[in-house]
This record gives structure tokens, sequence and C-alpha cells, in this order.
């Protein structure tokens, strides 16, 4: 389905990532945008796009004259507009769940890795590249544990991290185990979450978002 | 109204804070339950809450026998359980406009001066003092120059960020001035969030949430 919609992204954002599988579960078509976030001192610090998302960040999706910005307002708002399939249980108490996990991601674990977090670390604090490792992977580590413990003690998980059919805390959760191993985090002590990893690999809508199936992901990936 | 809610928070906490804004604004009664953070090394790592939150964070909110967490997907929780006075508004556009503004302040400012966060500052990394704050101010600044940008440049901007009745994202707004004060960031760059700042201390249900009208905030503040 062509949609009108237009993504301004990067292949290995996190954020950009969950933006992707939403609308790749929705079934919605969308013009890819790369934005290069390191190239010429990023090209999200670009005025054109400065104007458009205030914040410097990606992603920003275009729907006709809007831009949207956030990564899980941008999915609320597709929900809203589309809501088949849905993203979302139906009951308050299991949407509030998904939202809490999807949350526990974009709210506490994601913007500590940030791009930027990395620089300043770097550049402010002198801190050296094991450095920045071990801190991406205390903070993966931190909330991967937590996340292990709620989708094991919670009978609403099933084979995604709510029942059996993929949604927004699964399209969170997928961007940050990429990131974890991408920083060698090991995930052993994540079984649960291994396991709804390899399940959503298995997805078209999720092998279509993946970072290195984006038009703008490097012939050899650093 | 009596509700059986039981919040978990912290006088100070922004999260917690935030939760207090919305149930204020919605008229619902809630027994306070104080989490100290801070006192016998944080008394959110008890196993008892830890069982009930094991992010080991808050707040938490009890509403009969299930336990939610993470701030924003309890805010959306009472705005679908008890839809009036709305805190988002009607339409899609604008809903993603305000869930924009409040993850911009809960994803990409607040959890990088969180409590844990520099507390790993200065044991891992050595940051003193003064680092740490010039860190703090740093996000802070950040996100605020955005967030300004946004407001002062939206048609949809009021007497608050969103229209003339406070909404999620001034929920998550004031929490965060309250934080910059207590960093000593100057606020004259961002006219727009401090007479929208102004506006809500004039509200009962903004005063009530605030950090010194808590029972366990200290006599004496630091």
């Amino acid at each position: 389905m062509t949609s009108g919609l237009v993504l301004y992204g990067y292949w290995r954002s996190s954020a950009a990532y969950r933006v992707r599988i939403a609308l790749n579960l929705k079934g919605l078509g969308y013009q890819n945008r790369p934005v290069h976030l390191v190239k010429d001192g990023g090209e999200q610090h670009a005025s054109a796009y400065a104007a458009m998302n205030p914040q410097q960040l990606i992603p920003s999706l275009r729907d006709g004259d809007r831009t949207l910005t956030q990564s899980l307002a941008i999915i609320e708002y597709l929900e809203e507009l589309h809501p088949e399939p849905p993203l979302l249980p139906v009951d308050a108490r299991g949407r509030a769940q998904v939202r809490a996990m999807a949350q526990l991601v974009a709210c506490d674990v994601h913007p500590l890795g940030n791009l930027r977090v990395l620089q300043y670390l770097e550049s402010e604090l002198g801190a050296d590249e094991a450095q920045r490792g071990a801190w991406s992977r205390h903070w993966i580590a931190t909330g991967f544990a937590a996340l292990e413990a709620i989708l094991a003690d919670n009978a609403a998980t099933g084979g995604f991290c709510h029942g059996d059919t993929p949604g927004m805390a699964d399209a969170c959760l997928i961007p940050q185990v990429y990131n974890a191993r991408r920083w060698k985090l090991p995930l052993d002590d994540y079984p649960t979450i291994r396991r709804i990893d390899a399940a959503c690999s298995e997805l078209q809508a999720f092998r279509m978002a993946a970072p290195e199936a984006q038009p703008d992901a490097p012939a050899v990936q650093g």
C-alpha cells in the first residue's frame, strides 16, 4: 500500500528501526530518506532538517504537510490512523504493559547509548573506547535484566512480548537486541528475549526493517 | 474521588512528579507510598519493591492487584480509564504532537540526569560534582532549546504546551523545569517554557504535586 509517508532515518538508528518495523507490520509503504548521522558533522544538524525536527534527531516521519517526531509518538499515530493489524492489545492493562516494556527500552536504555551521548562522554569526560563500551553494555544489561524478569513473570507473554502477534514492545526490543550484539553484550542471561528475537527474525516485516537491509547501509559494516 | 490507587514515588523524582500531576488533573485520589531513593542504598532495590517493579525504578502505581510502571504508560492508562478531563487532544496529529513533546522530555532529557546515571558517572568515570552538573545542564539545555523552538513555532501552543488546558506534555515539562532550577540552568533562553511553567504554577493540581508539597520532602531541602 502506498501511503505518501516519508521516513527520515538512518540504517543503524535504533529509533528509526522501530518505526520501520511498525510501518512494515502495518503494511504501509513509505519513501526512505536517509540522514547520515556522521558525515559532514551529521546531516541531522543541517538547517533544512533542523527546521523540520528541532531536536536534530532521527527519525522524522512526513505525512503530507505534517512532520511527526519521536518514534513512540509516531507508532501511536500510525496505530490510531491505521489500526489493523494492531500493535497494542485491546485491554487497558495490556496496553499499559506493552507501553511500559516499550518505554523501558525507549526511555531507560536506548537514550543512554545514543551517538550524541557517546560523543559527550568522549569529548567532555575523556571516556575511551573501552569505557564507552562498558557504559553501553551496562545500561543495556540493566534494562534487559528487568525486561527478562517482566517477560518471564507475565502470563500474557507469548511467542512475542505480549501474546502471539508482534507489537509495539517487539518493535522496540529487536533494535535494542541489535545494539546489544553490536556492543558484544552476551545474551545468555536473557532466554525469553532471545526467543522473541528469534521469532521476530523469521518475519518479513522485521527482516525488511533490519539495518543491513537499508539502502544507506555500507557494503562493509563496522 | 477515592480510587484505590497507590502511588510508589519519591518527592523529588521527576517521573513520580509527572504521575502526581496527571492524577491531580483528573481529580483521582491516591495513597502516597514514599520510596526513599538514597537511604539504605535505595529502598527501590529492596526485594519487595523489586518484585513489583523489576526495573527498581519509581514510580509504580498499584491499581487493585495490578502494578503499572513507566510514568508515560501510567498516564496513558489513566487517560483510557478516566478520560475526563483529557490530557491528550482529540485529533491524531495533536495527540502525536503532545506525545512527542512528552517523550522529548521523558526519553531524551530526563533519563540522562537520573540518579543512577549520575552515580555511574561518578563511580565509573570519575566525574566530579562540577562535571556532573555540567552534564545535567547540557542535556536539559539541549532538550529545552528544541522544545522552545517547537512550542514557539506551533499554532497549537496556547496557555499550555497544547491549547489552553494542561495535558501530558505539561505534566512532563514542569518536573523538568524543577530539575533545571535545581541544577541552576538559566532559563532566559526559553520564554515560552517559562510562561507555561508560570501558568501551571497557578494551578492546584500542579501545586499539590510539587516536590516540596510531598509528605516525604525533608524540612530543609538540599
